[in-house]
């Protein structure tokens, strides 16, 4: 015979008659499977997945979180799933169905993937770079309203624009024939650095965001992207290139906003954009960072001014 | 001869006509000199400090705040600072003065600071705690307007009051004892683990916070403090003082917000509490964590509801 | 006309004509593709690639490891791999070829796998485990000697004998019930907390093992394994399974080698089992350790002692 | 009254007649005041402190761990400490009086610490650094032989010498000019970036060796130091310093030995010295690393080869 047990969660709070703005679970890691056009990969991932908790109630139903995501994704039951952030909506709407205390949910999600990437004429090899997503879910009469976030992280190279024209200016005074207008282009030495730069997009419907167009847009917006096999010949070039490109954290920001119209021409006026930037700075001990938030409305009148 | 430099931070931008929310520096370590009521104490700091960009403007003069930094706090040149807080609202200030151009600043700081701790009757010794503080600077006119906030974080122990009343209920079955008026008020096994809760004060006013309140307060909320020096019965008093008051993260939350008021009766209806807790669940491999924000208006009227 | 790069590499050195021990790659990441029993999974991998230096040579060619890593293992070109460590024996293996003034070459990988679990009766789902291999390489006249690793690390519970032991006696005081011979058995409170633990074996033969083995080899050692999915019944049961299996860091690094020699009858006495076992307290703010490196030949003395 | 509790920890193990190398505590933090010559600095310390378990005896008495720590440098009870590896040192031998049951005891700490540094000209700030110790005590007779080490960590720069061999010879074909004899030594364009190395001293006799001519040893043998504040002309003059001074890893770490010996006169030659290099790699996602250990002796034979 099983007494029954007193429901602690839904009991009393005893002290702070306070809705709670989120409560959840985080770091739960799963290996997620999803659907490419040619095949299934799989990812690991790691997800936060919380919901607001009302007055009333001292607890919420934590195991429900756990339970969900493993309905969702683990395999062999689960099927692939088509993206990251399909995952986080589809868990972020069924959340409201199981805490039916909630009034709005909130699921992220992180994982590690891998493009094949090379200099043009190079050896191309897999390389990591960053996914992240989220999903937040809120209640509309009897419906649920999802808003999704995709985002993107590449590790890529920036050489200093200001050092470079400086050291220009003091090299001159040692070697005259840089003076010369057969010199003028002669890329001239910086410091140049890792580069960690991440896009969000926060989309406000229903629109699939392929993750790859967001690593290409941050790339394009470095001074270099940065490759795992460099025969000495392609890491000159590199080299050549990132010098030939120089940036600062500021320009990454604003040349990768500045993009974004032109290479997601699909997504509405209210969508935005989030861009953070990170130079792991080889003359200093500390990084230098930049970020900025604009609606696409924004990013499009840019480019009409 | 030196021919001067062109100012590339000062040309302009190539593309993305766009002020920028923010440009700085981030994870710059210093010790900071901290004059308390009796002797001054070094902490091990590190910052965060940016400014916004204009649209008509390449680059941010970064030097700029590595050398206010050093200039604010660097001894022997600088006198010990009254806080942590207090030397980001001073940095915050003078960086809209070093960037004329900008029109908002942001200084953030963390540290690490030891109180001393120990069961009451055991050994107590120096114990590590988390502390944070934030300023944000805005032209207004001539001046310039500066909010602050202020936060610490402490590990401590949560035990699990649901796992406790269903332990209770399925020993009842196997020792049927436990159900006599004796033995009610026998804590049961449950799971516990360690329990790190952040509270932050945003400050509308000049107030001065001392961070051992923060301390004690979150101590307080938690199911005990934990302690670096245990002799055998101190250990087993923690045990039982945390089974007698068992907590979930939602407890932790509301039991630390509830007290706020009464804890800083100084503070302005308008100041803020934020408090995340996150509970490194034994029973798991992941955590479980609660997060609310409420400004001091919404925490008194709870107290009076 | 591409004219001859001189090799700087090949060069000799300008100071210090010193054979280096290592110098390598470290941190490249890859999806590894694995043969299992009945499908293909894919880890995250992180690789550390290195061989020694001879005293002559001024650098080591290190877009090879980064190449042969690559021809090892990135797919579609590379077939899945049969494990980890034959993944790092056949790049130890190689190396030695790539760099033919090497003598020694190391490495290593480590990734993130999942396994299904779940309490008996309860629900399952897929949760994390470390996975970890290092290979040795040396050559031996034309031929090359290769020496591995396989490791294992699973999170779980422990709970502490001593802390139970001592609130007994205190509980005794405060219910003198407890001292009767029917409650003897009841489990009392103690302190319990995650426990990370990982088992490496260090094989001098040809063996394969099969990481779930040592992952089963951790979980029965530690007071109880831990669950991504817990109902309320299930919460407890864990909860009161570590309590009656309580066990100090120096117990679960005993139990676990004391184990061994049964799990793993096919290895030689020549092999070695290492042991690191680290309790985050949740009475303190800091860990507590535990470590043993034993050869099988002591392990199964110990067995007939 | 106070029935005595059954000592857990020195009663039999239950399995694994073994005794364990390694039983303590990690990552327990203190403030460490430190006496330099001139005033009293303070260190935010991390210590593991353990000794090993006869095979007779459940548990280590871990507690006295903690104590001993306090004893000997929780202030205002404890006087200041001649350095963190003279602390490591006194509490090495003072753990095998606590734990009289243990032949061995291990204590390592680490700690930052900031020195005040500046390019020649520019304005110096503090800027942090690593600091490490640890002392190992065994009993020899009724006494106890204590071994110590330190080491010191700095984040330095370094620029590659192959990519600048290779972009030279790539623009010589673009600027044909570079081949003047005028414009040989022109500094030419090479990946650069943060490179962090660790140099320990193992010491056999009980000599005190200063950290900050460890930082010196590291500093001079990269490419260039780098800076927290550097206006523009300091920040080209570090750029064209650290590519007229380029290095892989492998001569950081040969450079590095090779000035041991001049540096360290008063070592024996039975110390060792250890280092380790990381380049954090601007061209690549990954690092590279090199590493050796060689005794005096054997770096002294370098010098007189």
């Amino acid at each position: 015979m099983n007494v029954p047990v007193r429901d602690v969660h839904a009991s009393t709070p005893a002290s702070g008659h306070l809705t709670l703005d989120r409560v959840g679970i985080e770091g739960i890691r799963k290996p997620l499977l999803v659907q490419r056009a040619d095949r299934v990969i799989t990812l690991g991932a790691s997800f936060a997945i919380s919901v607001d908790l009302p007055a009333s109630r001292k607890g919420s139903d934590l195991s429900r979180n756990a339970e969900l995501l493993a309905d969702t994704i683990d395999w062999p039951e689960a099927s692939p799933v088509a993206s990251l952030e399909s995952a986080c909506a589809t868990i972020a709407r069924d959340l409201l169905t199981r805490h039916p205390y909630a009034s709005r949910s909130e699921v992220s999600g992180e994982a590690e993937y891998f493009l094949s990437r090379g200099r043009p004429g190079g050896r191309a090899s897999l390389e990591n770079f960053g996914l992240f997503a989220s999903a937040v879910g809120s209640r509309n009469g009897g419906a649920v309203d999802v808003r999704r976030s995709i985002g993107a992280e590449a590790v890529g190279m920036t050489a200093c624009p200001c050092a470079m024209e400086t050291a220009r200016s003091q090299l001159r005074e040692e070697f005259p024939q840089l003076a010369s207008p057969e010199l003028e282009a002669l890329p001239i030495v910086s410091h140049n650095q890792r580069n960690r730069t991440r896009l969000v997009l926060e989309l406000s419907g229903v629109e699939e965001v392929e993750a790859d167009r967001l690593v290409e847009a941050i790339e394009a917006a470095q001074s270099s992207p940065t490759y795992a096999i460099l025969k000495r010949a392609d890491e000159a070039r590199v080299v050549l290139d990132a010098h030939r490109r120089p940036k600062f954290v500021e320009d990454v920001v604003r040349d990768l906003l500045a993009s974004i119209p032109a290479r997601f021409p699909e997504l509405s006026d209210g969508d935005v954009a989030r861009v953070r930037t990170t130079s792991e700075e080889s003359i200093h001990k500390y990084n230098v960072v930049a970020e900025h938030r604009a609606t696409f409305r924004e990013l499009r009148a840019l480019g009409s001014a």
